[in-house]
């Protein structure tokens, strides 16, 4: 076991206690993010070039997976402080750049991606919020919502329509950065879920992605949905292990649970689901830089899918009392649930895994059809 | 269209517009039930001898239907004023206690039924409550949980265990029954699940269900079963018409979802396992005096079932929005999580439908079996 | 119970007992053919007026039902004697038409029709097969394939193109009529699955059907749709109750396998999706003429890929003997597996369910669109 | 890739032509099995000691999978050849055991584990073949049935009941070994699955496998779990890669079926299940020895089913042309069936996965529970 994996175990009793808290009272858990920070499991993945111990996905998923089953808020800050938008800025920001996230990062901040808007929830392509050219920098105007951690991350990582593309531009909370409201969410009560309205928002230059346009930027970002999918999974494992332990304490008709066949039958097939599931997560992290892209929608895909189904079934097994408060498995439940929605719809992923099976491109506008058969017939 | 129905979807509105104010505040609809009972829509089961206007099921589930689509909470509200210990009371009370009911529920009491204990969920046979014979009546000690209700019904049907067997007993709130605790759910917020501590609690002997044990009133409260399968339907059904509007309105990549044909598929598979588990609860009703219990029990198992998968597919369709409070998905996504739990969990239901299907007994007992067969083969 | 139910009750031990062999033989049914025939069951719902006793379909499926227990194969004999291409005749046919249906019917034949060509699967539009005008009658020329019945059957409903849309086409095997290949088919190995060659095929004037267009046509065929339905239940149905008696009947540990809870509720499964696909068929033969289009396909998509599933849960009950042919289990799998696919696939059914969940067209060619929400806004 | 890959994939094309054939004609593969042998392909986990090249299971699998996609009669060939029986007496035979046994699979043999008895199906408890001591050996008597390869297996692993308990024998035909009947089996038709009886069988001595009870014994056939599993995952990766190309080969409403986002989402999951269930059997064979109990059991479980599901809609992608015997996917439908029954029914695997998952043994029999508590309370 790794040090950062023995390091995340001494923590879990606390976050596990202090789950129901963060979500009833929709609160960010700061008292773990210092934990985390702390305990060195905030930027694990920064190279040690920048401050950090620089360990690969293949060791990080692993301490996610721990932290998601006692806090799936808590697993959920701790994989973007080590994947997602911060994944993009060390591979292609400055040097400069890299330093800010790295030091912010160590820090316990949890950088905040800013893509989705409101009439582009899947389709970047119809991103509207805007870059113009300014002398020193840019002025970002736009609608940015459903933006993970808006409020209380520092770094953020937002896209925009310049002339000449796409671009990814870095900003820090301040003049210009507004949260205008926040979502009711769900689950993941802890978690803000801002709409942010960037208002006459000045770049400098030097806060700009030199090198990266937005296909560079969102397969770096990628790593966000091995992240995604390795909370599911610690949620689904950890619904596991307690419908397994309730199986054996509950007894009914006079006898423990675990006798019945039936609830035998429906832990055997969420063991056997979450193994399947793991194992592709680990075989998108086995990676020369960044997870394949099909590897790691397949993944998504089926963890997200999985878990939903695994705690609703241990959720069933603990009853009327998994339906109330006094067990995790009701807010497991919805916490799990944003899986399938969030980084990439199950519906956006099956497009792309399709797309890789019958290796041609699959557009998603009307018109756009003979062009990818024409890509099709090229590549024969 | 039956003159009740319309007075109900004359409320509809007020009741969709206040529904997610009762999940949030966790507060029960006293606006609603007062609307609920000035339409005439409490007690509609009730025999005109008794008050009420005497309709079959058949008539009362489409209003429960259209009801539960606009708020679970007054779904579930109405069925307790029409079906489950209101069924059983009308069908084994004295006149005394008919009376009694029926003045009570069509003035808006929704009653409450008292078999569940901590220790014995699905088990009714493990039960503790114990009524003692005293001078005029009895004497009923013991703790009953997840009581629907409890804290805001009047009249209570409480089960507890005599020397010859368990019997039902009514009774209204005063000294000796009292609220010790308020779980707090998931979803269905709104409605009180009480735990009820009965200390000394007297009894009248008037106030004793006469001629029925503990298997006859069982059956008649089997019309709560059809009920809380009604109002899954209910739910689910709303849930697919939001879906389907959404379709059409949303745009993504230059065309409205409803061009995409794996979200029409989506809507394909929930329209026809809505219309199926309609039909399944159709028949159950098509009784002459109380739902058979096999018949229920499909109806319950499937409806349940598909009403979790359902709402999960339409606030899919949603996305990130259907996970927020804009939307009413979030609230019908953990409403209808309780329905393959409360009132015969799945796994029970699928014990019965099996016993039917093999025509014998299965015995839940470890040592039940040699007996079963013994049937079974007398049957034969 | 109605007499013809009766009746066909009496054949079922001798349909049960020679099913394995018109499969293992390839060979069509014609014992069975002449019983159906000699005991009314050919030809129920043809009209008083034209020698039949015009049972409603709701009368006929559930014959169609246990005789496709005993033998699928003769099931599917009897639906097309009494709906599809015959329900197509007797609803739009001249009189002379329907005489000669009815007679042809009454004594033992299952019409055929002709729709499927090679390049037109699901897509009638595309269909190629041409009606030229020629002295007195039409001459076709085409080639169908999946041709139910080709080389048995006498009467065949031909669908062709002429200049002004596809009409219908009645022959009798004769010149120009050619079974030129029979499929080999996995499963309804007696049925021939025929490619037929219309070669300068000549159809007199008195021989077309006079009044209608392939869209009414196909309306009054879609009785087809709630007959394949009912095969698949009845296989289903009869697959559980094979199952429900293996239970009773095999034991391994020591105890009967109706002991195991994990197989009862796979019964309990099997015979709630059971029942709810009798429930959508019921419903869509509820109908004034010909059963609605939306209610036929909802029946139609869930009952044939419940039967799938069922058969294939009990086959498993059954382990290897179910894989072997001394029980009925692995021809029964092979035998409904066709029901998702003839006479609307799985996937055309969810398109035309989906369309009328929407409200609205759904085209399935690249450009239809735009045409299609015309229709939409228009309808609003 | 490895050279026994290479040589595999050489013979596909010729694999791929003959498996109707084989199947047609219910006719073992002889030609094929000559082929593997001279292409150095069965006996390839034989170590170098008994002539074989030794290869460990993880370079075994990958060929049994590209062989089974082509012919899956080949592919349990190759696996018989390769593990099951094989394993078991490479590891727990005598020198002149391995060296026979060696000898015949490298010439070509397939063996034949002989366990399965009319009344014990899953349940070896109930094994009723008697061990006999007589002079110089045993003599075995008993009926095996669904013994795969009777007839042409050389080789015969038989277990028997001795006084001391289930032991295991090897025996060639001969006298003593008949083949009473063949089952008719729905698929892996050119397989013969044999009712074997044993009647005054004599085994010598040094024909018993010396120091292995039939725990060890069944623990070393556990590779042919993995093994049925392979072939399952080949069967369905050939099923996904027909449909893909099917969608875009095909055309319909005037465009290729690829572009129908219904049908792309089918293939999306094909694919996701398929390179799950690949990683689960890859799991289950780095080993150091045999493969772990529970990760084969896993292994077979999720592929088995999946592969049946998988094939399934390939199928439905072809539609009635996927029905008949111009393709091989209805081939490749009733092959694959099987997976889910022979060497492990799904049910018994989920027993063995719940055992896992709760930590204490799971009794079958009715009275064995109270000692399978004390186990678990032992262990915790």
């Amino acid at each position: 076991m790794s040090d950062h994996l023995t390091h995340a175990q001494a923590l879990l009793p606390a976050f596990r206690n202090r789950a129901a808290t963060w979500d009833r009272e929709r609160r960010y858990a700061h008292d773990n993010v210092a934990a985390l920070a702390e305990a060195g499991l905030m930027g694990m993945t920064i190279p040690r070039d920048w401050g950090g111990p620089g360990l690969p996905l293949s060791q990080v998923v692993p301490i996610v997976e721990a932290v998601s089953g006692a806090c799936t808020l808590t697993g959920r800050i701790l994989v973007e402080g080590n994947m997602g938008a911060l994944s993009a800025v060390m591979a292609f920001g400055t040097d400069a750049q890299k330093a800010l996230a790295a030091e912010l990062v160590l820090a316990g901040d949890k950088p905040a991606i800013c893509i989705t808007e409101p009439g582009a929830g899947s389709d970047a392509t119809a991103m509207t919020t805007t870059a113009t050219r300014v002398p020193g920098g840019w002025r970002l105007d736009g609608v940015k919502h459903w933006i993970t951690g808006g409020g209380v991350s520092k770094l953020h990582l937002i896209f925009a329509r310049t002339p000449d593309g796409i671009r990814g531009f870095l900003a820090l909370p301040g003049a210009g950065l507004r949260v205008a409201r926040l979502e009711r969410t769900m689950g993941l009560c802890g978690m803000p879920e801002a709409e942010l309205h960037l208002e006459n928002l000045f770049v400098p230059d030097d806060m700009v992605i030199p090198d990266a346009g937005f296909g560079e930027l969102i397969d770096a970002y990628n790593t966000q949905r091995v992240g995604a999918a390795t909370i599911a999974l610690g949620v689904a494992a950890e619904a596991a292990r307690l419908a397994a332990a309730r199986l054996k304490d509950r007894h009914q008709f006079g006898r423990p649970l675990a006798e019945f066949q039936g609830l035998q039958w429906m832990l055997a097939d969420m063991d056997t689901e979450i193994h399947a599931a793991r194992l592709l997560i680990g075989e998108a992290t086995r990676t020369e830089r960044f997870p394949d892209r099909v590897k790691a929608a397949r993944a998504k895909l089926m963890t997200s899918e999985m878990a939903v189904r695994v705690v609703d079934r241990a959720l069933q097994i603990f009853g009327a009392e998994g339906y109330g408060s006094k067990t995790p498995l009701e807010r497991m439940y919805r916490d799990v649930r944003m899986f399938t929605i969030g980084g990439g719809t199950a519906q956006v992923l099956r497009n792309q895994i399709a797309a890789a099976a019958l290796d041609m491109k699959l557009p998603q506008t009307r018109d756009g059809w003979p062009a990818a058969w024409q890509g099709a017939i090229a590549a024969e």
